[in-house]
């Protein structure tokens, strides 16, 4: 039986998925679950992933949910993937697993995360301190997604990935992209920890073009090093992120559109231009 | 040469790990990072842990941080760590990824985070928006440690908690310990998910026994999968908790003598009361 992938392209660590499978041959069938339509929610999805969340897999009769674990589980279990997405030395293994908790608790904070809309509709709507709860989320979905869909954003959390992602580009820029290789923890070759990472990375090119190229231009290791990931995986990065940069075309112009024709719009292009 | 683990008792992730030399007889030599006397920011540690957070450890010339990591990295590395806890089968083992990640991205947001004192130290106290950035903190720093050591606490992550404590506590109940075993994932021996979730959880002691109680009777399956943790890894567990349990003691007299003597203290004890 085909493998099933339950993804939506606009999620990262759908893509991630997406583009390890098809760089390494794994024979899949994509199934989409749109999260902005909530069909994340849906009785038949909840018997695939009981949190609601995206992505996950269903491999015969075997469910599995949280990207990382995804990726590790299709590293072990094809034959054909390259020693290097998940060395089976443990020195090396473990640091990957070092990175990947790093990224759970220090860059998915700062960049976005296409299921804290998910989260967020998943509770009440009326309660105050759910601005509080989106605070995680940081900046793409409280700067642009929300307004874009009329849902409430939150100043509080771009505050945050103010602080946050420059923290954490630095931390990448300075610490984990050292050494000989130009990959992260210094190989030559990727691992799924630069998939997972530079696809979370990817998310900011919903921000207009201004913006992300202030906050990623200081860091010139993170800039090679995406260029460098988008080379290893192509031509499959730049398909499966297609959605991703027709939805950044559309948003662009319509921010452009905005900040030009009402004064609502002008003070929204404030906040960016803010970063 | 021997293992060294660098930590903190008062941190959660930090005991999981020492819980689980001693119960497997690992060798190792602990050195405490007293996190609120700000040890972990040293030249000294931070050539161990560059991002100055507790655990870490050292290994011959080897160094690791992140919790998760190190579990996985000492369970394949010492040949007499029984396999229940870190299976060698690919479809058990990646359930337990799963659920580690699940942990990173839900539950750690809803209990408490030494670290996050760590963070906040870290960073400038003069910023209101790093009122925001502790949000994910959770209950036990804001409601418990930030008063008694004199530090800013924030009330909205006491609301954050609020919600997504009770709903990580009934996942766990409903979802993680469904099954016939009286662990996670139904297993019948614990593996280092039960360590870490414990420990995670234990962190709740801090608060008075009235609060403690309300939050974890509902969850019956919670309680009891504590009582089988503890009892599995006895007589270590409340060995390396002794800290905890001391503080605790010394923090519940604090409590209740000052919701006694003042009215700042009994409003306090409101915001307790109120979980």
């Amino acid at each position: 039986m085909t493998l099933k992938v339950y993804a939506d392209r606009f999620s990262q660590p759908c893509r991630a998925i997406l583009i390890f499978c098809k760089i390494n041959g794994i024979d899949f069938e994509e199934i989409t679950i749109e999260v902005l339509k909530l069909q994340q929610f849906t009785p038949e999805y909840k018997e695939i992933n009981p949190m609601s969340e995206v992505p996950a897999i269903v491999d015969g009769g075997f469910k599995l949910f949280e990207s990382h674990a995804i990726l590790i589980y299709l590293a072990c279990t094809n034959p054909g993937v390259a020693d290097h997405w998940y060395p089976a030395d443990i020195f090396k293994r473990t640091k990957i697993h070092s990175l990947l908790d790093w990224h759970h608790s220090h860059l998915r904070r700062g960049a976005s995360n296409s299921n804290n809309i998910n989260r967020f509709l998943d509770v009440d709507f009326e309660n105050d301190y759910l601005n509080d709860f989106i605070l995680v989320a940081g900046l793409v979905y409280n700067t642009i997604l929300a307004p874009l869909y009329g849902l409430p954003s939150n100043p509080r959390a771009v505050d945050e990935a103010k602080k946050i992602l420059p923290k954490s580009l630095s931390i990448l820029d300075d610490f984990w992209l050292q050494g000989s290789g130009q990959f992260l923890l210094g190989n030559s070759e990727p691992s799924i920890a630069d998939l997972s990472l530079v696809c979370e990375i990817m998310q900011l090119e919903f921000l207009s073009e201004k913006d992300y190229l202030r906050i990623l231009s200081p860091y010139k290791k993170v800039l090679q090093w995406i260029k460098d990931t988008k080379n290893a995986t192509a031509p499959y990065f730049d398909e499966i992120h297609m959605t991703l940069f027709n939805a950044q075309k559309g948003i662009r112009e319509h921010m452009l559109t905005q900040s030009v024709s009402s004064p609502e719009g002008g003070r929204k292009s404030e906040v960016y231009s803010e970063m």
